[in-house]
């Protein structure tokens, strides 16, 4: 199975590519614990599990799926590197999983990031390439990148190696809780959900599965109810990580396996984070905080369910957090 | 065993207190969990497991003592309640245990003290009553309190009933983390750091006891030195949770069993606080940072060796973070 050059004819992964996954990244990642609160299970009227990924190595899910990638590798393929373009928790985490294999791995953002995620890349020893903040420049600064390197391309979600990987996370979750009856994931370029959603279709069919995402940047949403991808440019939230669209891979799955996709303003999203914070003791994104949020605002929907949440990363600014 | 208005005839726990408060409390309190962060351990150059009391009921491990001070009452005693001063951590947790056992908890506070602190105390049931931001105003309401209610009063430490709870957290740490070299606790009043001096004496003498505190209230440090009880008046610092002097019981376990009481200036106690944030993903208090802080500071103490950190709490105002 291999992505990059060949995105157009690539796989949907499997269950059993699933398995391998968890097999081949166990000594890579954590199992995540699971954590409740009586506080806010009695706020929302049912029972949240929230799957701690903030706690997962590199802090974020991400850790999952580039772990998949790199440790698949071909020995001639790993000699080459690996390469991708993000400025989020995928860039890192590449960057992690490429540094626990002794591979090198480059990751291309835009001159503007925020000087941490240009450290984290490096303090894992991955190689920050810089670009103009626009696509047209990400794009020839990329490719630039590979035809020097040949470095394999992991893209951040639309990559059957990648959702492999991110699968693991709601496979140890069905079996961490019994009788899971829904399971609530975030939703940006789909990458979780679709890794939920094919662990969950294999083990669990009966589970629910809804998506959460920013009501300013709902083109997740508005594909469910067009029944075709809507990518929208460039939406702005304080989810920072759920600005991305779905791709071709990713929608397979939405529109296979997904309930509902719910949405949250941005007031709302930061409230649900400070719960978590506050309730929870949890260092969580404010992409994290999004299925709490919409779980708040649809109580109807979950009332009186067990509830799974996928808390997908502790990354974050402590000197700009939203509510400063 | 009594506390209150018999506290200068009041015994020392033992051993045997301590482990009936494990089995009294065990249906009200959380065995927390231990996590390690691979980034810290390097930087420091030991290897260090932190007890997570912030997860603990109530945010914090006063939910121990008070648990069993509050379990431990007869039903006669129960009827007349439970009474504290306190602005902190221990008269919300008072009132949790007493919420649990469905009998009355009355907390007297300064009217000056964040209406965070009352709403906690309230949320689990608690009556707060305000006093005067005086030691003298505090003292007259608090015998009002007691004349009018006869509750029990529970001292927020110098208590044996809340040592012997506070004991449990070392209990588990011990059999979470084998061999296991040092442990390090803040210190304020010394409830905490005499629990650990109980539990490891009779477990684990081998074990060395560190006390951490503010260099800004640093009378416990001189109290070690001197070989007396130095109380100072109301010294500032942004660990508000170790403001307050050691009190006769927890002198007794210090003196006895303490190694070393280690001190951290301000700034280092903010920078180790945000450094548990940022890497481990737990909201913490400024308190929970100074062992951390002071490990940083005297790495030749503790290099290479298994090191328990006490995290004692969570409970910190979000919109009032030391580095903001």
């Amino acid at each position: 199975m291999s992505a990059g050059a060949k995105q157009m004819t690539m796989t949907i992964p499997s269950f059993d590519d699933a398995q391998a996954a968890r097999a081949r990244i166990a000594d890579h990642v954590h199992v995540t614990p699971v954590m409740t609160s009586r506080f806010i299970n009695e706020l929302v009227g049912a029972e949240l599990f929230f799957k701690c990924e903030n706690l997962q190595k590199a802090g974020a899910f991400k850790a999952r799926g580039a772990s998949n990638a790199v440790f698949g590798l071909t020995e001639a393929q790993a000699a080459r590197g690996v390469a991708t373009h993000s400025s989020g928790n995928h860039g890192t985490c590449l960057a992690y999983a490429a540094g626990r294999r002794g591979i090198a791995c480059t990751v291309v953002m835009p001159h503007t990031a925020p000087q941490a995620k240009k450290d984290a890349v490096r303090g894992y020893g991955g190689r920050v390439v810089e670009c103009a903040p626009s696509t047209s420049s990400r794009e020839a600064v990329f490719a630039e990148v590979l035809a020097e390197t040949g470095a394999e391309f992991v893209h951040p979600y639309n990559d059957p190696r990648v959702i492999a990987g991110q699968a693991t996370c709601s496979m140890e979750l069905i079996a961490q809780v019994p009788g899971l009856e829904a399971v609530v994931a975030p939703i940006g370029g789909g990458g979780m959900v679709s890794g939920t959603c094919l662990a969950l279709s294999h083990l669990a069919p009966e589970v629910q599965i809804y998506a959460a995402e920013p009501k300013q940047a709902d083109d997740a949403a508005r594909s469910f109810r067009a029944g075709h991808i809507i990518a929208d440019d460039a939406p702005e939230t304080v989810a920072d990580g759920l600005k991305v669209p779905l791709k071709e891979l990713t929608w397979h799955f939405v529109q296979a396996h997904v309930t509902d996709i719910l949405t949250a303003e941005e007031d709302e999203i930061i409230d649900a984070m400070k719960l978590i914070w506050k309730r929870m003791k949890l260092v969580t994104e404010p992409s994290s905080a999004v299925p709490l949020a919409v779980i708040l605002k649809n109580r109807a929907v979950f009332a009186g369910k067990r509830v799974g949440v996928i808390v997908t990363g502790g990354n974050v600014d402590l000197d700009k957090l939203p509510w400063m």
